[in-house]
């Protein structure tokens, strides 16, 4: 039986975690978690982000669930690159997934797209790129201050998160995948890029391909963004478009995402793409929904794709139920959405 | 009198300047206008991208104006790091400057922002960060490739720029800057930024300020895009905003831009960002409310806050007629636009 590692964190996200975890055991009985306190609470309170034997301990588990690290009392930077990246460097976790689905039921911001005609995966890769941590600056807090950040790119790198867009093109519907990066800009980079999307491409016959420059696509994200169904794109536009993304179906209060080694050499994690959300912490009012469907992207990842698609299910019968505008409670979506999915 | 030079360049290009031109004339009797002859066009003539003798002739003038420049037909990178970036470099045009209304008449994308609501302006930095061109490769071609993009930021470009942001600021009616950067990831250059941003605002305490991180932003500009008044960010980040920003309030079709040495050492240069549209080039049916929204920047970079306020309230006419979806004729809306602003 699958044996999950759970980051509750801070803020919402242990409120948001417990309603995952109540979905996970309805849906799949026998699931084994075990909690680690991670996040901003543990660092003020003993100044660790990530012990090394923590680290070893999430590396024997078979995924990790996470709720949200952060909180404004920390510096930017400690537990982000202590903390989230750190877990997905060391764990290669190289495919960053994040579906994005405007759900019946669900309001989205833009006037002319209905619900049910957005569907898009973002395949962003995750461990290479601006997020290397290849930086440094000199002469600090002089007028001859200079400060860089390295972007990193490797075939291999590329070439394999490429490889895991064009095989999920190729169980969906459209099969399409449209390459994003900034190839007129970023020349080396850029050309890396294009030249593995062209290599891969070839093995997929099947699968429809589409270049596009990351300031096109943030504008046709907003435009039409029912014309995308998998991108692939660099970590950090990979971030950016992500939350563009989710701001087109709904808001990131439904985004769901997954950090995922594709082999299973070391643990994926999952985690709603909001963070902790200090302002509504401790009332009970925020919405599970994505940490329930990050566990149903976990429950994927671990091969049980029927338990999956109930959850999924079971969300999709939760929103659209919804009446726009009208307050969650935590607690009651929870039992919902673990009623419906066993239902 | 003012001394223009004029790259029409490709596709629409020539098209949408006629129009901006007609409408300086009408407003600015007098300015003197030399055209020069760049872009895919001449590219694949000559092989010429931009010689240093036109180089040195550009300088001589006061402004630039620019239709715009590409093709399919060449290789990414050719004219963007041979022409636009190389003149924005030489002519050490540090401000990028992108404003961005939702006008009454035109139809925005978005179901709960109303026209009028949206007038804000990105400001930016146009001379570093990943554009400085520093990036490499090796082994191409081999599974051992590597390519490389390095964001070079100082303390000297990073702090005019965002004086700049902070002076237009004051001239507003909210006076509100909002720093965008990603500091708990670009922990380096992001410090940079925010140390700077920090040490401009203490000059400025009647000016309001903010910070996002780039996610974040892309995120409010599609769902609260009113809360901005002018945002300065960095290079990349603000290709990636700017074009955002134009599809929240219409499209790109509507967007002006200048980039701008603003200490008027060398030229500045005025340029619509939509690009050259090959696919409606020739046509008459290009709309040139965006080139004539950049020569009312170009008029107010030179001095003439009046002529520029003529140009863009006869912008504010035309938009405000229109039937959304109505076909336009480039030809009569230059008409149009010049009779609006000299009547
Ligand atoms: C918190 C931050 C490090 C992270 C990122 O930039 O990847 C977040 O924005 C995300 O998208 O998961
Ligand atoms: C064409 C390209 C070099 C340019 C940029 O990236 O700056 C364009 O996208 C823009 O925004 O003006």
């Amino acid at each position: 039986m699958a044996r999950i590692a759970v980051v509750a964190g801070d803020g919402i996200g242990p409120e948001v975690v417990e309603p995952a975890r109540k979905v996970i055991d309805a849906v799949l009985p026998g699931v084994t978690a075990t909690e680690y306190d991670l996040g901003a609470a543990r660092y003020h309170r003993t100044g660790e982000v990530l012990p090394d034997s923590v680290l070893d301990e999430l590396a024997g588990h078979d995924a990790i669930l996470l709720g949200a690290v952060g909180d404004p009392t920390v510096p930017p930077g400690v537990l982000e690159r202590g903390l989230l990246l750190k877990l997905r460097f060391a764990f290669d976790q190289y495919v960053n997934l994040r579906p994005s689905r405007l759900w019946p039921g669900v309001p989205g911001p833009l006037a002319a797209v209905k619900p049910g005609e957005v569907d898009l995966v973002v395949v962003r890769e995750g461990t290479e790129g601006l997020y290397a941590g290849a930086g440094g600056s000199l002469h600090r807090d002089t007028p001859a201050e200079v400060a860089t950040e390295e972007s990193l790119n490797t075939r291999h790198g590329v070439e394999r998160v490429i490889r895991d867009a064009f095989a999920r093109a190729g169980r969906r519907e459209r099969r399409k995948v449209t390459l994003v990066h900034k190839t007129n800009v970023l020349t080396h980079a850029g050309s890396l890029w294009a030249r593995a999307f062209e290599a891969v491409a070839a093995e997929h016959p099947d699968v429809a391909t589409e270049y596009q420059h990351v300031d096109a696509a943030a504008m046709f994200l907003v435009t039409q963004p029912q014309r995308y169904d998998v991108v692939v794109t660099d970590n950090l536009f990979g971030d950016i478009l992500t939350d563009i993304a989710a701001a087109v179906t709904g808001g990131i209060g439904l985004a769901a995402s997954g950090c995922i080694n594709p082999e299973g050499r070391y643990p994926s994690m999952f985690e709603p793409v909001h963070g902790s959300a200090p302002d509504i912490a401790g009332q009970g009012v925020a919405d599970p929904v994505a940490a329930v469907l990050s566990a149903a992207l976990l429950l994927d990842q671990l091969g049980h794709a029927d338990a999956a698609a109930r959850v999924t299910a079971a969300v999709a019968t939760e929103l659209a139920g919804r009446t726009p505008g009208a307050p969650v409670r935590t607690e009651e979506v929870g039992d919902r959405l673990a009623g419906y999915a066993v239902g």
